[in-house]
């Protein structure tokens, strides 16, 4: 693989201190990035290359690296209260989304999610989502322009009460906190077969949507919960982490079956 | 989004029954599928629509519906121990792998996680892969080229120890039991600022790792544990389920940096 | 401490194989234990130090031990579905239930909790229990009994929903699946300030009893789970064990307060 | 059960604010307790009934409460990292200690897991506790006077380097960064089939322990965590807090067995 090892102008990079500080920037040509740890100049670090460490005026040194979506994703402005990293990559397996998707999304929030869906569908695919407040969209939109994803992303403000403007889809992400006022929109967004899944964070939430969705042609249920334990890394002393984010929120997936089976049967 | 919603032939189809089972087969034109719920002629599939049921000769009903990822790598035969989904899916996002991307893995296996790998990447992307035994090797191949994944995906038998023909690469993700006898081969591997995740079962094993790579280069290190909880899905019972999986493997990440800017400093 | 390091007649000894295999049983002069291990006389058995080991005429040996608490309660026969030791200890020690203390307990069951708080409170203390259903106390008492606690528990054969014939008390723990209907009953047995604590296994459960005891004079509440994960105690691959139990029970814990300042103030 | 109701001089009183906040304090005629939110002057309590409220100078109103043994051991002054009641009461029903029992605890730390044996023995038990440095015992014995229970525990200052002053013990619990040190004289304390049992943060220090128990005529190991995910108690939305305390340790558990059998066997 021929990769360009250079940073170039207007490239996003991110600046790793020593003891585990992280910023992302975004290089524009003249600029230069403040912070507590002193001045750097964008065009210092233009033209070194991936991995090379930049010092700032006072001294502190950091490296260069090239953001992974991991990192990408928690840079992204929280206005609202996203997904983590564990949620995120587990809804994008489970539904299987991949290069040449398209995938629609009820709650866009900060755009987190947006970001990760849109990095795995790539430019071939297409991310739909939805918001209804104007000045949340307004900041998810500058996120996933800051990260480069607005090819394959479209905005949508507005309601679903009214309506989801695309039909036949394969997988539709719903992160909102009443989705089962709209179960009946769902159903028509999404093609015989289709992904269905969910962010909740309450159990009430939970026992309310399974409700719905069971009364509505859905099936093959999956409710559950991604953990994750970080631990010290050090060889010598290797243990836990004293704390732990211990609740996101809870996962519910199901699918979108033939209707008048389930009735039959069920 | 105009996908053909009617069942091919050659098309994976997952058949899901009522009660759970689920089988992943490749629709075969005069074939029939035989289970303990009966006989189901792959031509009375062949032509219907996605998410419709077909009844086997003795009645049992089953979906059939369109496999995720998700369901394709449960599917995977597994002569080896096998990553799980969880672990898959945190692994390809916090190594940011998308379409188009290069990958090498040491420790093919069953080839599950190279099936989550090349179905991120898609058919612009490549994942080199590496098994140290033919015999393994061959039923990973079965197991790609069944799910459709070939293309993107070129299989290397040999042992590490000689080498990883791949150099400048962003990303490499290991599975095998000595990985701290490899970090060599793993730094000549890897560009600058490359990715690095390894899954190993025991502590003993992530430290002796961790101590070899603090050793040569790596930084940024990140040792973790994905925990996947179930809940029984029905509304007025919701509660977790009685067992779980309670350990697959830790996970470490760490990212090649500048190794002379780490000697002055660290 | 002068402790009689010999085994005697009816005492009860754990049988504990080399491979983990355990059986408590009760020694009485005469008798035999049959397992597919083989036959062992209890009269070898008597007469030997603690700790010793004994061999079946098959020749599997066994060591004789002193039972723990927890191996007793894992003995009990279960009927019903029982507390496990992690929840029992956590109960116990979160009410301060110790020597001389009394305790009411509703949902006798198998006598496992039982048990574990006649332990406790030891012969000067009390443990009052009530089972609505005869064929469920018998095999309580009968537990109780083999494992030498019944001198501290009284049984009540009786419902709830007919009072609680103690009052004043200073802890009380309840295991019925509809603890909201009988919060009434709950209050007149507590003193003021005394500690109030319930296993429930759903979500939905929690939810209803934690809204009656609200309108009903309980405050400062506490729930939550407790999850005990057992590690392979293998030093040189040192890691967790592949399953774990996920759920047993979510605990709620309330204590009476004075209704009138209550009422005045949320 | 005719407990005396009302609140008296030199008893200790949980102060319970109706926001969370407690804190415990002893009463002593003429005092008065002094915070953040007010003066109480100690002799308006004395007198009260337990779980009446009484307000600060300011008007914030506070619960008067019997302290729990778990609201006590959470008041202990910890200069040292203390366990937590999940731990301190899963190892006291591993170990079974109950009234009058013995217990041999090395490294006493702050005196909380202390406190948590001396309340399950109770004054007919008896609990030896090492501690190698002097102003940290003194830590301890202020604790374990304040809260009542000095009369079944003797303080030992010194090294276990020196050998246990108690042997034929049922019960060991050890709490020293390095454990596998002192194998030999675990040993001496403990009859045969005695309890050991130890809490180690570190994945490394078991991996260590194990290996010299194993060594040393100790069998029967469980190797453990215990994990406490509190919920909110709120009916209508009832989810898990969101963040936890993800480790404070390692339990593991033996039984010293006799050596002869085991080295015929093993």
């Amino acid at each position: 693989m021929t990769e360009i090892n250079q940073i170039e102008a207007n490239d996003l990079v991110q600046l790793q201190g020593f003891e585990g500080k992280t910023k992302i920037i975004k290089l524009i040509k003249g600029q230069s990035h403040q912070s507590k740890d002193g001045v750097i100049n964008h065009d210092e670090i233009i033209g070194l290359n991936w991995g090379e460490t930049i010092a700032s005026h006072m001294g502190k040194r950091f490296f260069c690296l090239r953001p992974a979506l991991d990192d990408l994703l928690r840079s992204v402005n929280r206005k609202t209260q996203t997904l983590y990293p564990k949620d995120m990559a587990y809804i994008l397996l489970s539904m299987g989304i991949g290069p040449g998707d398209e995938i629609v999304e009820i709650g866009t929030g900060s755009g987190a999610m947006t970001i990760a869906m849109a990095h795995s569908v790539g430019t071939s695919g297409k991310v739909f989502t939805y918001e209804r407040r104007p000045e949340i969209q307004q900041t998810a939109i500058e996120n996933v322009e800051r990260l480069g994803y607005s090819q394959q992303v479209e905005f949508v403000l507005g309601d679903v009460v009214d309506g989801i403007g695309q039909s036949n889809q394969r997988a539709l992400f719903v992160d909102m906190p009443d989705p089962e006022m709209y179960v009946e929109q769902f159903k028509n967004c999404l093609q015989i077969g289709g992904f269905f899944a969910c962010i909740l964070p309450t159990t009430n939430q939970v026992s309310a949507l399974l409700l719905v969705l069971k009364r509505n042609g859905f099936a093959l249920f999956e409710v559950s919960e991604i953990l994750h334990r970080y631990y010290k890394p050090v060889a010598r002393r290797l243990r836990p982490a004293d704390s732990m984010v211990a609740h996101t929120g809870f996962l519910v997936f199901a699918r979108h079956v033939d209707e008048n089976e389930l009735k039959d049967k069920l």
